[in-house]
């Protein structure tokens, strides 16, 4: 491979950025000559709005800074290319800029979403016989990609959650039992429950946990909700219970829709959900009569990179640097994939598009709102070290692109 | 002194347990017997609940422990004591329990009100000869207690606000204008703009700072706010602005209440304020058509002590340490106070007690709404150095009262 290009799209995470010095490093290992970065992914592709990644990271220290940068360095997209049938003339456009730049692989970072643009380029370039290769590198702080173990940048997502869930149960439970606060917490992950679920983590010789875990897979009873809140304060001096922000009641409503019915939709249809915790708050307040808090993590959650998991980060980079190798042996229409055991390999694109893993429900326990064991065996492990930030005057340091 | 009993009271902070353990280390170091706590401030101590510390802290790797956990260790209260006259039998109460139990000084960490229990204490002393010293030591995020140049907790608490900042500058600016996001990140602080004045710390080489910065001692001015943000659209991709929860328009109602005027009082009859940032960003939307995000640190910004200030666990510490130093040479009625240059040293608590010290409106640019350079030189000595969190698991481990 001469050229390479390289892409992040969706969300942001906390070592998204990871992946991407992967890809440069195991590049610049193979003899790759350029390896360029798309600017805001597909997006700027079209636009030929590349950078060329020598211009930061041949320095050392730069590499670094990289890894411990939040967000998409190269800037990120929500773009979803359109079928082939009746839009040829994007596909060629896109075909055309590789002739043009001499580049032979073609890197995506991302989601869901963003393997269906590795499946759809991959999938018009075999069946036009272009030489290109296009290779998926997972990304999302939801986990909730298909056959891989699990996804690059939940760990620390996980990690921050977890961190952060114990010192607001420390905090809530400063006062005395007069003064009872019930916190609920709202945590991402629209259809998928395993960023809610890490708050189970937070559970230790030193932390009592929360007081009951909210899944979006399970459909919310409000009834249920505040006879547990009920119960719960006859006992204790603060209760601190976390939500996803996708819960639904029984009519397929969004909890957070109860009080606001009036919301946007993003480009891939989805709707823009917010406010769950606060609904629910207001709620309790109004039925318990009790204070209540609601804490969002919000964009926190994806972009804490001060307190991100060094098995995270190292398995980011590992996956990109898979990722170059898979294409380098001539792979296509594959994503690199982790592997339970923290290896990593590659696997067939479209049984990954468009495709959502939820969490098993097994591993929940209904009764209890609380996360069983199998799932603190699967989690623990992601969690686990430190990459400690690069500070200077008091602050972490990030890499920026000019 | 034989005993002594310090106790915690109001808001928690990520450094008021290293205040504590200052306490306790002195104590030690000067021979005295019992250090005791009592179980949430005052109210705990009214009921004789109370901890011999020695129970936790002959362990050097508590003491450690204790210095990196955050909220009350010993429990908080908000518990205002009532005035002497016509309460009479509360004070000879508190001074039976000191006397039943050979206490020679009370030492109170706290903010505003909680220094008027130092003051309300000692004042009664005096008054009826009674032997008995009582000291405070300062502690509040909000970081506006008077005479003192900063307090202990606000300086890790505008760590976490400038490292939190610097990540959702980066998440907001991931993608392209086209989807440019209004952030509006709320920050703590009533009446004094400190906390969200932390928020200029953000800005530097590899960071472009907060667009707008609206503190609770300027009158805020919708018009101005919302123009100012069609200003900001017309060149950037990102706008993040830092609002006080507390910020108020010219008529004297708090901006969260445009939305809601239900709000509940605390016991102190401070009125509980929350969702300035979402009452905040529902007006951009609506009135700009641009997508909304509203961020609130809420208790995450004063339990954050995973990556609290060296500079202020160890300020906090000596704080605590003084307050010992002081009572041991016989003052009464004051609290330990920082310098500039990170001294201690005590003052009268009569010019302390209820002042409230506001942010110097000579140090915002009005015009730009940012804090100049005077505020930067202040605050940035007081972000300086890390207290490493200790790991286990993948978590960050805390000391707990059993």
């Amino acid at each position: 491979m001469k050229n390479i290009i390289v892409g992040q799209s969706g969300g942001p995470t906390a070592v998204i950025n990871s992946s991407i010095a992967g890809v440069y490093k195991k590049a610049k290992e193979l003899g790759v000559k350029n390896v360029y970065g798309m600017v805001h992914g597909i997006e700027g592709f079209l636009e030929e709005d590349f950078i060329n990644l020598d211009d930061y990271l041949k320095d050392e220290n730069n590499y670094e800074l990289l890894k411990r940068t939040p967000s998409a360095f190269l800037g990120s997209c929500r773009y979803k290319l359109p079928k082939v049938e009746g839009n040829e003339e994007v596909y060629e456009k896109i075909f055309n800029i590789l002739e043009k730049h001499k580049i032979d692989a073609f890197f995506y970072a991302g989601g869901n979403d963003s393997m269906d643009t590795i499946k759809m380029l991959s999938d018009y370039a075999k069946e036009h016989n272009r030489k290109e290769l296009f290779v998926g590198v997972p990304k999302t702080i939801d986990n909730d990609l298909p056959v891989t173990d699990h996804c690059p940048g939940y760990g620390s997502a996980a990690k921050y959650i977890a961190t952060s869930l114990k010192e607001i149960i420390r905090d809530n439970s400063s006062f005395p039992q007069s003064r009872l606060t019930v916190c609920i917490v709202e945590i991402m992950g629209r259809h998928a429950g395993w960023l809610t679920a890490a708050a189970a983590l937070a559970k230790g010789d030193d932390c009592e946990g929360v007081d009951a875990i909210y899944l979006p897979e399970e459909t919310f009873d409000m009834d249920e909700f505040l006879e547990r809140i009920e119960k719960l304060r006859k006992t204790k001096s603060s209760i601190v219970i976390a939500v996803s922000e996708g819960v639904q009641t029984k009519d397929g409503k969004f909890v957070c829709e109860i009080s606001d019915s009036n919301r946007k939709v993003d480009a891939f249809g989805h709707k823009q959900l917010s406010g769950t915790a606060s609904t629910l708050a207001a709620i309790v307040a109004e039925k318990t009569g009790l204070k209540t808090r609601a804490i969002e993590f919000s964009t926190l959650q994806r972009a804490a990179s001060h307190i991100s998991s060094l098995t995270d980060v190292t398995e980011a980079e590992k996956s990109g640097m898979k990722a170059v190798e898979a294409a380098n042996e001539g792979q296509t229409g594959v994503m690199a994939i982790i592997n339970a055991d923290s290896s990593v390999s590659t696997y067939d694109i479209h049984d990954i598009a468009n495709v959502e893993k939820k969490v098993p429900l097994k591993w929940y326990d209904f009764k209890k709102k609380q996360m069983k064991k199998e799932y603190l065996e699967y989690a623990r492990p992601l969690i686990q070290g430190e990459l400690e930030p690069i500070f200077k005057d008091g602050l972490p340091c990030h890499l920026v692109r000019k």
